[in-house]
């Protein structure tokens, strides 16, 4: 970042400057090397979805003692929160993205805790807080956000069909949901659950409602893990649940009935720039990976090495363009939610999260190809980044319904642009009738 | 294929008709209903690579009792071969990769398979076709190819670096292989090494050798799977290997020392146009589940059936384009190869290498994308796909390499085509002096 | 072609095989020859629109000695056709669109004169026919086919407005088309005129009239030409033409009131093809052009000759793919046009229609690039086509309008596809149920 | 832009901000109202380059009135220049894109007299600056870059060929040069020359110099108008001139002889910015047009307005996308030129330089689409800036030279990142060691 002029990290505070710095080293010094040892640490078998890697603890006491921890929490969220805007975490979530799988994890600012903790801390009883939002908060418990369901198109959230009925002072949930990430994880300890308390509302956005589900409570089933190409993503994983007449206190809706909508509405803004910024740093990895792969002297075809092919560094002035274009398009959304909060930077969020999924990945098959069967081996991180970056294209909404949405509010403009030009003619007019 | 005209099935001959009635009653009726079984049926954790699905078995004994056997074989291969063209076998190999795990295993028409049965046929001893060739004809025992190398960039193939060295009336093999095809399936026999018996030689195309190797000779070591994406393509498998003083009689070359090279360049032709034409049929399976997904009732968002989006239309539409496109291009290499061989056939091979996995990724990209998440998972085949014809895109020679072969062979008719033109000039300047 | 054997030459008729010999001479021994003169000897200023280069007389003469005239009606056309199929007529048009200028006048096949023959030999009247076909087939005059319209959304035909009234024996034409073109030759002697004599009909393709107008009928004013970019492609042109109390006898209704839409429908499918085609030959025209220019040994940077560089061999290899992938699908087109008519190829016409322009378009561009400022400027044929070409992306229907057919068209195998699939999870569940 | 944040004109300063204001307002309310008058005050047939619409010197007036004069002069150029910053001058070059051939030279800021006036600015001799500069700043007199030649590859511009030769006092220069833009303008007085004094020195960048030649020296011709695609661009024009035998003062080198790379390096930097900015103008009008046109309620096609087709949305979506993708990245370039000089942002201007105008390209495609053939057509200024936008892929340098320089920059962090990534294998390794 501190080449690209526009968002210049030397122009933010100097207490800013020392936390990227100190983030900078602890993802190369700490994380990037530990990528290998956490997937030796992993179980095997059935023990994937049992065994925490040692290293992965090893780094959370490692990143709260630096100070790299919960940075995820904007001002809003007061004591609870590091106070960053969203262009700082931002810079910050773009470095952890070069080690996806470690580095936010190890600084307690990894999804879906993210999200479940900014509901936490938005809209939670102090009861809610101090059961889940705390423990939360210091890394001793994971948590999951039941949405997506099998049988429904959930990119539309007013189809999610998991029912969730009163009795006395409980809720009976019944439903079945997969894709649920990090449910695999042995320390997940409590789902939020979105399903419908008033199935028959004429607004179909008041049917919803979101319940706090511990992980223990009698009648979940956790049927499998969801595989994404052929990864299963352990030890959190993508799991399908089944919910069977699962009973929680009534204590344990969040905002109130009705108002699961409101909840993820409010969940989800940030939080996607967040996954763009990763993406920007997944594909600054992949671009290295690729320079420092095609200048092994050691890798030779007809005579010349690999970069002195044509297109081999026309692909990587390529990748070079598109990866700063989407940071540009990222940080200023993230600039505008700064500014105008979410609400008012739907359109901004909407560019960045269509384009910088789209980036990664064409940024990553490049840097595949040039790599060979290697590429997309587990020997590099390439095609599990692949992986992880395809699912952000319909994740919290797929390209179509933001492209859908951004076109719509361009189209918007209409009445304003067309006013313009017709001012515009009568001058025009005006000037020729004078000739 | 019956529906396009320019090769029309019902103009081939009645024999190959009612042949290819039958493959695509098997497809439908056998191969497709059997893939869930297969998964099924494949073992677990470390017996992934020891199980071979029952399910397989009953496949090949029905596929060969229904005359679906070996149709790989040209007519060039005598009593060998069934004696179809290429064109007829590729429209075979279409339906094949509709269950691309299922059906080119059953009909004993798998690679590295078919590869390895054509040199033994092709440049076999007797005795070398009576030990390994028989046994593969008759899907008794599998076998893998091992060229490619982690150390050196292998799509050149002149970098391979094991070393042969001849001792006595023995081949001594050294050195490290990955990605052998097949290694890992518990039938596998024989692997066909490729290596260099004369390193010093000055024609770098001499000094490669290939020497056959019982798969359970002394000194190899099955290191690990390779994984493509996430996928370990258990029981086959893509293995590491290595060679450590492996030891064969001198009467295991094939061909003869320093023609390594001729049998690999051999070798290669044909296999690639089936891979091509599989991909063809891949592609139309994942059109096929993209209509159904599209058009089920159940899935609709913002008030309509994904099939109304006027973007899901043109996605579909740019799809069924796109494969016929393709189709075309390798049916015209399998022609020009049924007319020219494969040597005559350079530029069409080259052609149709390079545009069917590139199409097949893009319609498949398309097929995920309306999925939504069920489109990565293991519920559909699609994410699958995908990852086998990402390799498609290195393997056999990277889309740069034979897309810099194709241009430089385009780039041969510069002398022609100036000399028209100079003539045109000429004539040109004649009118314009008669004005 | 010759070298492409799916659709090869060398297996067509021999007679046919020597028109086509014929027609290749003509082509580069006199009709690209012939591009220079017929740009000298064009008119000056307003003397564009009234002179005809000589050269194109000379041409059609000998073209007409040759037997290379009107080839574009068919057999069923009985004696005013030549009797070509539409994969015969297709490899002429191919040849033709690379003098595109000039050999499909030269050749009395350039369009919109073809679709007006059509149109007169499949509806005409035998006195409509006596006075406009048979000069027409003599290459006496030229003719006009007035549709589109500035008001309206043209690519929805049923949107047209012009006023068609009857009155007494005569209809009375008031309306303002453009885009007409062919009006702006002195030799346009007639316009086909579509419009709504009825225009309260609820079947809204009743509406629609067909009328005969003699060019120089009172009431009639050329506005102006109309530019294609910067060409007025004179003295052709693409007109805009006023038609106010245009007064012309009834009988010279086509077909008959209100079956407008019909005679357009059957006007249209082989004339895109005919298009498609004339694509093929363009872009190989490009192609040739750029594989000249990249080997010009005068034309070096940085130390290297233009075809020395990787990416401009790449760009010469992709442009090789798609156009032979495009000319097999247009040539598919023509072939089920024989086998099927028009009617029966809607969707492999739409294919083509959709896929050849845009990849002559990419080719050009690329050809162009390679040129440099000397790629878009009047000493190259390549910014013409490339102008000539991208007006085909909405001609005779839009991109979006034929992708949308398309699309709907795949989308009705919906219920096919969904009950194959739903016997084979029946046969799976039968063996699963076996276990 | 306003409305992009990060980037934002209300925190730049109130005296620019007010120059911004400004500046919109002429664009809106007089520039493009002007447009169709200047069309018709243009001369007809040959006068189209002796008559300069009246309109352009009336605006100009205005212009400089309003302070809108000389803008591109920064604060280096001392009392000559505006002293605006390069993103300060960039947003007012976004602007003036909108309104292309009118606001540029209204406010005497147009290509190439703003090159050619830092020339004189920085390398000028006082005597040079009184005859030429100070004409030029008053826009009394224009001025041409006469560099390009038909005869070799000139996007290596060591390979010009003019032949500059010292006899006695004066320099006699020969040559041919072509796409001289704003040559057939009659108000333009002088031409920059470059041609080699020193062809045969070794070192390639020092064969070249610079020479002052007023308009009317003998021994220049004006061979003809070049078109891009069809236009001529009239009345400044891109001539192709003749120097034969031309004489002028040896006084009229500029900076000293053997300097012409020298200074031609200085000319560029910058003003590629200058053009990819007005590319971002160009964009935003392209788009407004396209949404104005598919929001008229006269335009429907197949019962739906335009604008309620999902593939048209998408487009406008996609367009809105790569418009704030692309001017972020200029204005970053712009921002790293302020603060590091040209020299300093070579990889950020290559970076505009490439993706801006490509950009464009596919913006104004898509708008001209949605236009049908009034798109392309002399009655909206989308095809015009089509073609003008085309030209900037080869102008300065085409998009494979910048692309080639950016990715040899990009492969001159390989020593960076492979020493990193050894460090980190060097820790994951110790890391594994203490298992």
């Amino acid at each position: 970042m501190a080449t690209n002029s526009i968002v210049d990290i030397t122009k933010l505070s100097p207490k800013f400057q020392d936390l990227y710095a100190k983030a900078k080293d602890f993802l190369e010094n700490d994380c990037i090397p530990a990528e290998r040892i956490y997937n030796m640490q992993m179980g095997k078998g059935e023990d994937r979805w049992k065994v925490i890697p040692q290293v992965m603890e090893d780094l959370k006491a490692k990143a709260r003692s630096l100070g790299l921890w919960n940075l995820f929490l904007g001002v809003e969220y007061g004591a609870y929160g590091a106070g960053l805007t969203n262009v700082e975490y931002g810079l910050i979530a773009e470095l952890s993205g070069k080690a996806i799988r470690i580095m936010p994890e190890a600084m307690n600012c990894s999804a879906p805790d993210t999200g479940n903790m900014e509901v936490f801390a938005k809209y939670g009883t102090q009861a809610q807080k101090d059961k889940w939002l705390v423990p939360l908060l210091n890394g001793k418990i994971r948590s999951a956000f039941a949405m997506t369901e099998p049988l429904v198109a959930s990119s539309d959230a007013t189809n999610i069909e998991t029912n969730i009925r009163r009795e006395g002072n409980e809720y009976v949930i019944n439903g079945r949901k997969w894709w649920i990430s990090g449910a695999g994880d042995p320390r997940c300890a409590v789902y939020l659950v979105m399903g419908k308390t008033d199935p028959d509302n004429t607004n179909r956005h008041r049917q919803q409602s979101l319940v706090i589900v511990p992980a223990d409570t009698p009648g979940i089933t956790v049927v499998r893990p969801m595989q994404v190409f052929g990864y299963d993503d352990a030890p959190e994983g993508h799991m399908e649940l089944i919910f069977k007449d699962v009973r929680v206190p009534v204590e344990n809706i969040v905002l109130g009935e009705g108002r699961g909508f409101e909840v993820i509405q409010g969940r989800l803004g940030p939080g996607r720039i967040h996954h763009c910024m990763r993406c920007i740093g997944m594909s600054e990895r992949g671009l290295e990976l690729m320079i420092a792969r095609v200048t092994d002297p050691s890798r030779r075809t007809f005579g010349k090495g690999l970069s002195e092919h044509g297109t081999v560094v026309a692909d990587i002035a390529q990748s070079r363009i598109e990866i700063d274009q989407a940071r540009f398009l990222v940080l200023n959304a993230a600039q505008k939610i700064d500014e105008a909060k979410a609400k008012g930077a739907m359109k901004e969020i909407s560019m960045a999260k269509i384009a910088a999924p789209n980036m990664l990945l064409r940024v990553l098959d490049r840097a595949m190809q040039a790599h060979g069967a290697a590429g997309i081996s587990q020997d590099f991180p390439l095609a599990h980044f692949y992986a992880s970056a395809r699912t952000l294209r319909y994740a919290d909404g797929p390209d179509e319904v933001h492209r859908n949405q951004l076109g719509k509010s361009e189209l918007k403009r209409a009445a304003e642009i067309v006013q313009k030009m017709k001012e515009q003619k009568a001058k025009s007019e005006e000037l020729i009738s004078k000739l």
